[in-house]
């Protein structure tokens, strides 16, 4: 069965722990100290998830310390540092919304996002004071479970043996760094800029099929602006961690995120007209193009709540709920 | 005075250590083993700096262990893992071979590339068997010397406090890979893509003018390719790292890479022919842009030999020679 860990923080002493979350009948969440200490996620992976899924398995049983909820913050299951490696463009609604062809398969879009922007699953997200379009993505964050250093061909079959579980990760976006400027690095990398967790959802070897059938909704002030199902995703995971193995070492906890569905803010005029925009000088391109974007009120402004969760078609699988607050830097 | 620092590994037993670099007035080098074990960089330059300068200052002093260079292997002074965080377009000439404005600072394009690709100084460099430009590109690197976890203000007077020193890396780039992909993360990242040293040069607090008087020059089987001084840097490191302490923490032994001077395989015709390029679907303007590059015997082969060298005008500076060998998949 999918085992659901947090990572927290007691407010009294500032001790970090993990537990096993059990969601009751009445929907309410109890979390159960895992024994241990675990410096990060990676130790946590390597040392504490057999014992973990072995709890989970017999929850009720009363030997398990419960956890108040009211003592402790629940962190970013995922530690810093780590690599967080991103896939672009990976589904068909986000494609045609930007302009490009839903079914082509020429290259998976690969680029790295900074660890420094990890926050956690309630915190903040702060608009840095140059940003004007700040967007928004929901992603499926993939962890890895084992030490990759040399190429590697994975299939559906042999992936539970690299890939330790999911987590819902928000790969916020500042637009008017990301497009005009070219690589996205940048522009996904300020501080806050990666709202990761609740939870992390181990996966044990029969249930890597959760990873086509989950299903991804983000809102910002109530109003549904994504939805969409990994099923969904152009490249799959064993596709993007086979390549990604050629030019990334990974280790446990390293997260890869399969990018995003469609919804965002950002939409971007198909075919011909960004092809003829292009033959502008990039400073009047990109003058224009901020100043196109800036009257679309769906880019995120100070005091927009963000809310997004992950779960499964079965609910057996429900990675929590991010609640995020924009704030000016 | 500047001083030259090694990581070697001794050929009989496998043990890593480091070591003082004295050129004789012969051109001769002498290794004197710096006491301690250092895990890797950051270790180094947080528990051995010190006590490296103090041996420079003093270097014929007999107590000093003498290494035999035969029974050594000298590694990257670079240890994994690191953040390898990289300038596009910092040098004029490169701006102009590539169609772009060297007057323009609109922007200072930043990248990542993995620590995946980290070699020896004198390793080989394989070139995959999908990749058909691969390009050269030497730089400068910054070696960081300090905890960075919020942003800072650098400028020339307290640059010394984050900078450790400085080491030649090579930035190889599989064109075919970075241009029609977009993002330049991938087609700089796989194994072997990053020689780095041979030597570490640490800096003392007056010495960071340094950074501007190094001459860079890069030769393929003998015939100069690049060559530049590091004082035409567009964005300079105080500004760089300015900008990066923003969304990138930093620590002891990251790298900084500051662009390439001009020379590379790679040209793009300048303005409006680019741009009427930029009008074509895009599987027809790639395929035609590597057919084209691809005519250009500029690009790397195996059995061509890459040599590299950066030294400061008064010489004090000399960061060694790169020797690298392309060989196929």
């Amino acid at each position: 069965m999918p085992c659901h860990v947090a990572r927290y923080q007691h407010i009294k002493n500032g001790d970090i722990g993990w537990a096993v979350v059990d969601t009751q009948a009445s929907g309410d969440l109890c979390f159960y100290a895992i024994k241990g200490n675990y410096d990060d996620t990676q130790s946590f992976l390597r040392h504490g998830k057999d014992l973990a899924f072995s709890m989970a398995s017999q929850l009720r049983n009363y030997e398990h310390k419960l956890i108040s909820i009211a003592a402790i913050n629940v962190l970013s299951p995922i530690s810093k540092p780590c690599r967080i490696l991103c896939q672009g463009s990976n589904y068909p609604q986000s494609r045609i919304e930007t302009g490009m062809d839903p079914n082509d398969k020429s290259f998976n879009t690969i680029f790295h996002k900074s660890d420094t922007s990890i926050t956690g699953p309630t915190s903040d997200i702060i608009r840095p004071s140059h940003v004007q379009l700040l967007d928004y993505e929901i992603e499926l964050g993939i962890v890895i479970g084992e030490d990759i250093s040399t190429a590697v061909e994975l299939s559906k079959d042999n992936l539970h043996r690299f890939i330790a579980g999911i987590v819902m990760v928000h790969d916020v976006t500042a637009r008017d760094i990301q497009i005009p400027q070219g690589q996205y690095f940048k522009g996904k990398s300020y501080r806050t800029f990666c709202p990761t967790g609740p939870f992390l959802c181990l996966l044990g070897p029969d249930e890597m099929h959760y990873l086509e059938s989950l299903s991804l909704q983000l809102t910002v002030n109530g109003e549904l602006r994504q939805s969409d199902t990994s099923g969904n995703m152009i490249y799959s995971p064993h596709e993007t961690l086979s390549e990604l193995s050629k030019f990334s070492d990974l280790k446990p906890g390293d997260l890869l995120l399969t990018g995003s569905p469609g919804g965002c803010a950002l939409t971007v005029p198909s075919g011909i007209l960004i092809k003829l925009l292009g033959l502008l000088p990039d400073t009047i391109k990109w003058k224009a193009f901020i100043n196109k974007q800036s009257k679309n009120d769906k880019y995120l402004q100070p005091n927009d709540l963000i809310e997004s969760t992950i779960v499964s078609a079965d609910r057996k699988i429900n990675l929590g709920t991010q609640r995020n607050l924009v704030i000016s830097e």
